[in-house]
Order: structure tokens, then sequence, then C-alpha cells
């Protein structure tokens, strides 16, 4: 039986990511207190893969998972899945709204509740907690001094808590992204709506170094869908670029871009191709299908070799 | 007397950043829970400035606060503060390291001191902490079951612990940036080594928008020392751009640059200018000089009268 | 009376040109033997302008033209013009196209009407002469011993020849440009379809110089119609660029263009705004219209006093 | 044994190039009276390969070579020659200086010789002939009405003339490139000191092309040496360009740039690879060499089939 890492506890927004993707369907998943130990799990083989938040969390630390992958052993992507962030507030049964006075959630969970909570329950009091699961965790506690927390309903499951209102976010577009990884393979086969991650060291921090990444990227069509600029843990002012590409590593106009990132970066560290979670297929322009690469290389073939083509 | 708000509690980094600035000298230090509590007490006047972490924090979330600067009522930043993440492991006087069996703190700075850990205390477990300070309060209460707590010196001082062992992060480059915000007002005096920070929201997500953005900062020979791609919250898969340029905003380019980018953008968020922590001159390429952009200016404004210079 | 000078002799396609301007209507025309000495004659003031061909010429050197404009005392265009190259066969009366053995013309003329010379005179031979208006003057000498011209048909009435045979040239899109100019004035005012010429000298002859001066023009939408390198005279393997840009030096993309292309070249030679010949409107980007300069210049103004707009 | 055209007649400057070549030794050298002609016997075979002025001539139109290049049956550049544009004023024996009355020359050579006669015979008058070499054929005529002609030193060889002054020209560093052409071949090989020439046909000539173009080159480390936008002869307000890139086609860069420009182009037209005339060596910037493209393609490869290398 495969086993699967996770940033728990139990009943987080990262499970319950989990529990969408296929690869969860017949496995064992394994809560780690923390991206570094979920992460090095994958590392040291006690887990086949490990599911990490990448994007927009209010869980763990987006920028942690980035300088974890960029260093280190090496890990590949190989899928990934995201959640809508829904907040639901939560209580020992029994409760109800009107008993509310003191809440617990985490600081993230707590920032994008603040109107729901001033219109429902303008009296309570927030305090902070450790992660959402961990605010359940505690309410579920009968000798708790809280009377509710706000989390994912996932975890009023695992807690056995009531939900006293559901979808109390502000923001109902919130997303998180997580994605799973492993030790490095070859890459999932390309279905047409691919993300490439890479982590980009560049020589010096030049200020055109970016613009020259991007220039990479754009001449062969190749958009970017991430960018973040990270410190580089070596040097102070030194910088490194976490970002994710349209397309797949086998796809003409991303190998090229890879290449020429190659070639003009320090380092690059590639971290995989995986399906994106929600098949959204990338604009490729005029240009740079496989069939115009492919094309233009018989035609310089022609060229070098009798001078016409 | 001024009062100035910071993320709290009382003995985190960002106390002792906030302590390197003149501004706190004579001023109230007020504690926040969180970023959003911080920010929200300045927008409305309860402190008359606030200290936060911008960039590489161990504490708070950086995504909070770029989210919460590119929206809601508009502040300013006008210093910035950076201290070294130091760690120090700290305990209840009496205690000594052979002693040290559970230890608790941030995950950040348990990620941050795994190789001192397991040199130094191998059998210890860890726990985590809502943050540093946190951990540093929990171990000072003498009921705690918690042995040390990993966190900045000045939590210590705070809470009457002994530091059992200085400096035990993995990399002392480690650096955590924190900014001074207040409610709009003109910029302090440019001094030659500063920033200017802005939030860029593109008219749709196309492919081309960051190169774009780029472009019109490098044609004025604007350095980027920090670029950041956010998720807006009103739309999935739309971005907003966070970015520090080398510079004042009363220099010609990056006034310049400011408005291509005013004409280019859907929006721009002035988020203010201010002198850097480290005095570090920006390299400005030949050309790009107030008095370069004057020159141009005069020779201009002769050939539409004359139609030469 | 006005006096304008031309590239001569008469009967050329410049002095077709020339009539269709207006300046020309109640002006003395005077032919000059080379577009040197038509360009030295406004110098002197011995002309109040002077027309010699820009762009496409079967008359004159284009090269010549450019070479001169961007040297020596400085001189602006104020218009410009432009014909339908048609190239005519004409004899002495009484020939007929029977009779046509031996013809003569310009070289460039002979090569653009191959295709009809094979077709209804397979027989005659050609033999180069130093301009079309040169070979119509040759052949209205009744001792020459050339049969027929191919000349403008402006040439026919000068000479006192019968056309044979119009439309002869294989290409029926060809069109030549030629430009007014006059010693340095203000600029003819604004008509939404202008101009504006200049000649870019760059610091050195580094690679990237051309991509430069492209981005200063692309960033603030201001499009090229014409760019040519040419070969300082100075110095080896230097060149120079002579560009034409959709617009007038009033509006304030192609200004503050101006004004970056004087900060990165070594010299910017401005050769005129002047109105296009054929009215073409520009295509005017988003971002980049006088209003959009102007809303962008009140925001900047804004922030920089008050910290917000 | 070998026959090579050029553009007579016999004392052009065009000859003068021709015997700096190699391929001249032993060959019949063949004027023909245009560009055209000679491009022609090129391309039926009449000649093995025909010489032609490329750039700055005083011989000629530059632009005719580039046009005729550039359509009708292709052809290739296999070599290159350049002159210094060095005028002599020539005679019939027995004339003196003091004699010269009444000059003959092309346009170009008499206004590139302006200073000099302005001083050494400020009384003498010079009229327009077709080329310097026919006006040094003019001048040999006994009953010619001109004293003299300024022309290229070997033309007096070739017309048994005496140069009464040599380097009369006001330019030291004047000088002119031809090209040798054949039918399609493959490339000479590689010198390390190598040219490519295209001719670069864009869809539509929307404003973005020529920096695409640009870019498509700079990404690869190809730098530009001669670059002409010249009308195509299909639709009014239509261009293309003509290039000279540094490098050899066999080269990764070149190759690499070359397909991104087939991709981006409507067509590219590949007109040869050839030996520099002058030996000047490329500057390659780091991370263009062609062994740095070839790690970049086994770096690939790696990734593709293991997830690493």
């Amino acid at each position: 039986m495969k086993k699967i890492g996770y940033l728990g506890p139990r009943g987080t927004f990262t499970e319950a990511a989990l529990r969408t993707l296929a690869a969860a369907d017949d496995a064992e998943l394994v809560p780690y207190a923390t991206v570094t130990m979920a992460l090095d799990a994958a590392r040291a083989g006690d887990v086949d893969a490990a599911l990490v938040p990448l994007e927009n969390s209010v869980e763990g630390s987006v920028s942690q998972t980035l300088d974890e992958l960029a260093s280190g052993d090496p890990l590949v992507i190989i899928d990934e899945a995201a959640v809508q962030v829904e907040f639901s507030l939560m209580a020992r049964p029994g409760t109800t709204l009107e008993d509310v006075r003191l809440i617990t959630t985490h600081p993230h969970a707590h920032a994008q509740c603040r109107n729901w909570l001033a219109t429902a329950v303008p009296d309570a009091r927030v305090v902070p907690a450790l992660s959402t699961a961990a605010a359940a965790e505690e309410v579920s506690d009968p000798a708790s001094r809280f009377d509710a927390a706000i989390s994912a309903a996932i975890a009023a499951e695992h807690y056995g808590l009531d939900v006293l209102a559901h979808g109390i976010g502000d923001n109902s577009f919130a997303k998180t992204r997580f994605v799973l990884v492993t030790r490095p393979t070859a890459p999932p086969a390309m279905t047409g709506a691919d993300l490439t991650t890479l982590s980009l060291f560049i020589h010096d921090s030049h200020p055109g170094a970016l613009l020259e990444i991007l220039t990479e990227l754009s001449v062969r069509g190749v958009n970017l869908t991430r960018l973040e600029s990270r410190p580089t843990q070596k040097q102070l002012g030194n910088y490194y670029f976490s970002v994710d590409l349209e397309g797949h590593i086998t796809e003409s106009r991303v190998g090229e871009a890879m290449r020429g990132l190659h070639r003009v970066c320090a380092e690059v560290r590639y971290l995989g191709s995986y399906p994106r979670h929600d098949g959204a297929m990338p604009t490729v322009r005029q240009g740079v299908s496989d069939e115009d690469f492919s094309d233009a290389s018989s035609w310089l073939k022609d060229l070098r070799e009798k001078g016409i083509s």
C-alpha cells in the first residue's frame, strides 16, 4: 500500500486537497507537523509522495515550501490539487451562535473572515491558533476555554464538532494550491494542460536578470502563471526566482525555453511537469507549436546541407 | 507622545527591528496579535504608524502584509528596518542543555535550526508554537511542559529566561525586512539610497504583462530589488505584482517609470518612497540621472520651438 | 517669389513629385545636377527649400540623401511627396514601336521594365543613361543614335517626344518618396497623420544598441515606418540609424520617446515633423494618447506632494 | 576555366574588389552593364559566380542588389570583398593639373571629392557620368570634351590614363563591400569570423515586428552588423528587412536564431554564410557557445527521461 505524507494535522485544507487526488484513493495518508517534515519524509522514502501548499495558503508557509524545494536533495512535482478555501464556524454540539464569545483560529483565517465576524458575532473575541485544524482540535476538548473555531469543514468531521455557519470567508474566490512531490522520476504524460515548475538562480543579482529570463520565455511563446523572487540563503541581496510555466517539458517550446534558461542562469532546478488541476489549456501563439518547431528544424537542416530548402 | 504599533507579542523579531528605528526612541510601542490588526490600527489612527514584516519573515505572513497593503484604505511606507534572524535556545533559569527534552518554537524557526538541533540535542523533540515569542512566553510559565524555546534573544529578556545557546540558526545570512507604514503623506526626503514600493494591477492577465512592466522600468534604468506575483482576491487566475524599485519618487527616472506604469497598468497603488535600511546606493546607468532627464527636456523644448537646439 | 530646388534635370520623377506640392504652385523651380547640390543650395539660402528623394528612388541616391541630411549644417523636412513610378517608352515624333532597336534609360528603370521589354520589343538593346530624364533629352536630339528612351511621362512633354507605350514597369506598386527640406524652423502644425524623421548616432556600435533604440520607441507606443543602418563616415564599422516615426514632435508619446533617445544615443539629429503625403493615421495603442500622458503627470504630481492621488 | 561576372565596365571598384579574391585568380572575369544583368548571368549559369556591391557603393545601386537577391530565383553569397574607395584624378597623357577645366565622374564620386576639388582645381566644372569607369573611358577618347575623370586607380590602367592626383576623397574611411554570389550550394566551411545574410519578410507590417526579430537574435547572442528596411514590391507600405548576422549557419546560436526567425516571419530567405573580408571575430557573450548549447541539450534530455540531470 502506498503512503502519502501531507501537512497536518488531520482536518486541514491540505488533507481536503489530498482527498481530491486519485493517488490518495487507496493510499495511507500520513500527516506531518511541518512542510519541512513532510518533504523530508518524501526525500527519505518514508512516504512515496507528499502534498504541500505552494500558493496562497492559509496553512503552513508557501515561502518555506519554495525554499525547501529549491535546495536540498531534489524532488519533483507530479500532480497538483486545489481547494476552495471555505471557512466554517464550528463548535461542540449544543453550542449556538448566540453562545459564541471566544473564538480561536489561525491569523490568516481570522483576517479572511473579518466582515462576517463583525456582522454575525460582533462581540466575539478571536485568539490566534497554530493552524485552523489545531483550533478545531482545541475546541473539541470539552475543557477548552474557547466556544468555537474557524476551520475547514473537514475538521468538523474529524473532531466531532457541529458547523454553526458555512462559507463565512469574505472572499469567495480564495483558493489554495498544493503540489504532490516525489523523488526524481520521468514526468507524467503530457495532457495538453500542464504546468512546469522551475527554480532559477541567476549569476549575480544584476538589474536585467529578470528581464532576460522573461525574454527567454516570451521568445518561445511560453507563458508564466506564477513568479516570485526569493532571497537565496547563501548571500545577502541575492535572489532566485520560482516560476510556473504553461506547458510540459516534452513540448518543443518549453524545451527550447528551458535550454535557453540553462544557458543564461547560474542554475536551473527543474521541479517537474504535471497536469493542471483545472485543466485550463494554454494559449499557444502562432509559430510555437511542436509542428512549427519541427518545420523550422527541417528547413535549417536543408539550408546547412544544400543552401536551399 | 507618539504611538507605534507592531506585530506582537512582545519579544518578537518585529519588536527587535522596531527598536533599531529612531522613530521608536520616544514612542509608545503597541503589540498587535496579527499583521491585519496592526495595519488596521494605523488606518484608524489608533497608532501613528505600524511596523510589519515585508520580506522573508519567520513571523506573521509576508503575503498577508502584501495583500493588506494592496487593498483597503491606502497606507504608505515611510521607513524600513531589518534584523538578522539569530535564534537562541532559552529556558527557565536553572535548566541546562542536558535537561532539554521538549522544545517549542514556530515551525519556520524549527526548520532553520535543524542542523544545530541534530548535533547539540539529538534526542529533543520539537513542538510547533504560534510564534517564537509565544514559545518563549509559554516556557516562562513554571508549569509549562516544555523545557526550552527557540526564539529571538529579546524574548529571553522579556520573559526572564536564560539563553542556553546563541546563534543556533543554520543560515547566518537570514535577515528579515520590516516596513513602517502610516496614513498617506508626502514622502520623507530623498537620501540617494531609497526604495519605492508599488502594487501593480494589470488589465487582464495577458502573458506579456510582466515583460511590459519590466520594460517600463528598465527603459528608465530603474532596477527592481523585489518582485512577487500575488493572486488578486477578486477573480480566479488574476494576479497583481508587488515590487520594490531602487530610487525615490522625486527622482526623474523613477517618476517617468511610474508615469509609464500608470499608463499601461489597470491600477498602480503607490506604497511609498523611503530610505533603505542598509544605505546601499543604486547603480544608476549612463543616461538616466536627473541631469540627463533635464537636458533632454530642454533639448526637446528647443526643437519644438525652433527646429534646432 | 519663392524658389524651390530639386534633383534635376527637368523631366525627372522628382519634378513630377514637386508639382504635386502646394508650395510649388507659385514658386520658381530650380533643377540641380545632384542631391548634394540641391541640399547645399537650401543650406546656403539660394533656394527657400529643396526636394530630394528619400526612399526607393530610381533617380539619385537615397543613401546620399540620408548621409547628407545626417551631417553638415542642419536642415529640416517640412513636407513630403510621393509619385507612382510609371515608366513610358518615348521617341521622336514619327517613330513607331516597330522601329525601336536601340533604347537608353537609367539602369534601375531598365531593371524594372524587363518583362515588358522582353515581350513587346524582344530584339531591342538597352544602353544605360545617367538618369531617365537624361535619356529622354538624348533621344530628343535628332542626331541621336537611340530610337527611344524609357522615362517619366513628364519628360516627354519637356523634350517634345511621343509616348509609344505607357505604364511599362513590371511593378505597379513602385512609388518613390521625396522630402522638402529647409533651414531649421518650427515644425508645421500637427495634422494627426504626421511623420518625424531622425538620425540616431549610437555610443560605440554595441550589439544591443538597435534593440535599445526600438525599445525606447515601443515603450511609448511609437511606431517606425522606415529604418536603415548607415555606416558613419567617421570610422570603419560604425553605424547610424535613419528612422521615420509615426507622429508629430508636439505629441506626448513622440516627445517622451525623443527625450529617451536623446538620453541613450550619442547624438540625435532631428530632421523634422511633417504631414504624411498619404494622410494615413497612425495606430495609437491604449495608454499613449496625449490625455493618458497628461493624466499620468497629474497623478504623479499628487503622489509627490501628498502621497495619494 | 571558371567564369565570374561583375558589375562593369572594366575599371570599376567592383573589378578592383574582385581581384582581391582568390576565386578570381584563374577565372575569366566578365563585366555586365548592371547589377541585374550580372545576377541574371549567375542565375542562368552563364557564369559560375557574380560579384556585386552590397553596401555603401559609389557604383550601381545597393538597394537594387538587395531587392534582386530578395526575389527571383535563389542565389547564395559564398564570399565577400571590400575595397577602400580611393578616388584619383586621371587624364590623357600630357595633361597637367593646371589644364583641367572640365571633369566628369559619377555624382557620388563628385560628392565625395568636393573639398579637394574646391582647393586644388577651384575653377573646374564637374559633369555627371554614368559610372566612374565610364567617365575614365570617356576621357580616354582623344576627341572627348573632358579634360579629366575622377575614378578608381584601376581605371587609369585600363584606359591608358595618367593619374594627376591620388586619394582625393574627403573621407579616408570610405569602403565599399561586395558579395560573390552563386546558385544555391552548401556554405563554405566556418572560419570563426563569418557573416550570414538573410532577407526577412514579416506577416503584415505590424509595429512590433522589427523588435520581435531583433529579440529572436539577441536572445541567442547573435549580433547584427547591417540592417535595412526595404519596401516589398508587392504592396504599398509593406517592408522586408535585409540583415547581416555575425556567425555561420552551422553554429548553434545562429541556427537556433534562424529557426526562431523562420517561426515568426512570413518568409526567411537565406542568402548564405561566408567568411568576413576583414577576419573580425565576433564577440560571443557568455552562454551561447556551441558547447553551451550542447550542454543544455544533454541536460534537457536527462530531465525528460529521468527527471534529474
